[in-house]
């Protein structure tokens, strides 16, 4: 039943398994209560940057006034910390990296009989045609090829999975920016699957493009509707859409790449741009779970 | 020249620019000494994990009772510390993560004039057909459809780049492990882009495929010569393939696929696993820089 609030998994073979270790978070499913630790959950904040996803988790819990758990992950390749019914949890760079700690959050949240999940991944950016600073809601993620869909290889096969980012929570998540009095847009996203030839970037070691091939291309891509690049969230909404978990992606725009390549902004000013998001996702939150 | 020993760029746009800033390691070109720096770098050994990657440049410090860096960069994104000729480089999880280090890193090595550049992968992997603890030296690497080619995306159209290892430095590394009488094999390497459904596992959230499917797979690639699977030496090697840098990646095999898809290792086995490749590492670079 794919109408129900349930997390969802699809592998009867899982059922089988006596145990089951999550090799990446360091966790194992019988020696953690994970009903009790993690069957409350309502939102899985994820972003790329440990650090960062530590900073919000810590805003967070202090402005509820509410604990903040240890790190929940026992390995260095991910880190997860837990606010009341938020999860914060850094998914590394590119889909591939993300991709592992999604699978084994959405293990841990079925087998903690989980409800009503909604994924929002936190993410920096680089924005086309919108100014440094502006939040961008992405409505779909194109891939490298220009196609809607996450590609998966299995078994030798491509399998075209599709990225659907929930329109409820973006259009939300668009009015609490508003509130705010922060600048947001709804639009596409190039979840691309390298920071510079994918992005078309003219700073990397290798350009077999010009400047004029550049610009076309970026031109293209806001025309199509794109007004972000990143490297997740096309497989960060697949897979979470297989697990009936909505998903969302709010991004910063660092800089305009219809104007410059590098990301020239100083350490104020990049706190003070990631802290835009953490406006939003934390009034979102209070709002969604009545915290006042 | 491709038949000189310098570090290659091929970017004509880079030249122009009056200084460059390495956005992932946090460091500017024109406020660090690079050829002062990083000028004499002969390895540039690289893993997934920051803190192995830190344990290897503590051990090999100690070992040869050299002095070892700070961490060289200023993000939390990657980290980086240098041990005399030896620089140690974590590129986190799967080839976009690893792609945005490496182009940095071959702007980082190519300003700083650095000669004769050898860059190994040393990581861990699942093994096909070989007991857990096995090294295994790639002597080529297939991605996900089963082609030899690493796949870009420029511009929305595909390319494909060859990804060569060298037969030089596997081979030496093959001898060095052999005289530690430690068990090795040179092989080639599926590289896949996750861990669970690429991988054929029948443990993530979703699995499509039954048991039989999958036993059919793995020996499909036993028979093709694969003898393990990871998620970056394919693009690794792509990479520095282009900018004139010889590349080769050595793994352990945690488990053999064709028992079972959990690792199941204890702290002191994966320990002891780990320090295999490091035991070999360590062996081959002293060898190569006549440091006795």
């Amino acid at each position: 039943m794919m109408n129900d609030k349930m997390v969802h998994i699809h592998n009867t073979a899982l059922e089988k398994q006596s145990d089951d270790h999550f090799h990446h978070l360091g966790i194992t499913k019988n020696s953690t209560d994970l009903p009790k630790m993690f069957g409350d959950v309502k939102f899985l904040c994820m972003g790329g940057s440990m650090q960062r996803m530590k900073n919000y988790a810590e805003m967070f819990a202090k402005e509820l006034g509410i604990s903040m758990s240890d790190n929940l992950s026992t390995t260095d390749r991910y880190s997860m910390y837990k606010t009341g019914q938020v999860l914060w949890v850094n998914h590394g760079i590119g889909a591939p990296s993300a991709s592992i700690v999604i699978i084994e959050l959405i293990k841990l949240l079925h087998y903690a009989n989980a409800k009503d999940v909604v994924a929002i991944r936190l993410g920096t950016s680089g924005g086309i045609g919108v100014p440094p600073g502006t939040l961008v809601l992405t409505n779909g993620a194109l891939n490298g090829e220009l196609h809607d869909k996450y590609v998966q290889c299995i078994m030798g096969k491509k399998i075209l999975r599709a990225s659907v980012f929930d329109a409820e929570v973006y259009h939300q998540l668009y009015n609490v920016a508003h509130q705010l009095q922060l600048p947001v847009q709804i639009g596409k996203t190039l979840s691309a699957n390298d920071f510079y030839e994918e992005q078309t970037r003219m700073d990397g070691a290798f350009c077999e493009y010009t400047e004029e091939e550049k610009f076309a291309f970026l031109n293209h891509l806001h025309k199509l509707g794109v007004r972000n690049i990143e490297m997740e969230s096309l497989g960060f909404a697949a897979l979470f859409n297989r697990a009936n978990i909505k998903a969302a992606v709010i991004c910063v725009a660092l800089l305009d790449r219809l104007k410059n390549d590098q990301v020239l902004l100083g350490h104020n000013d990049l706190n003070e741009f990631e802290m835009r998001i953490f406006k939003v996702i934390s009034a979102y939150i209070k709002q969604q779970l009545k915290l006042y």
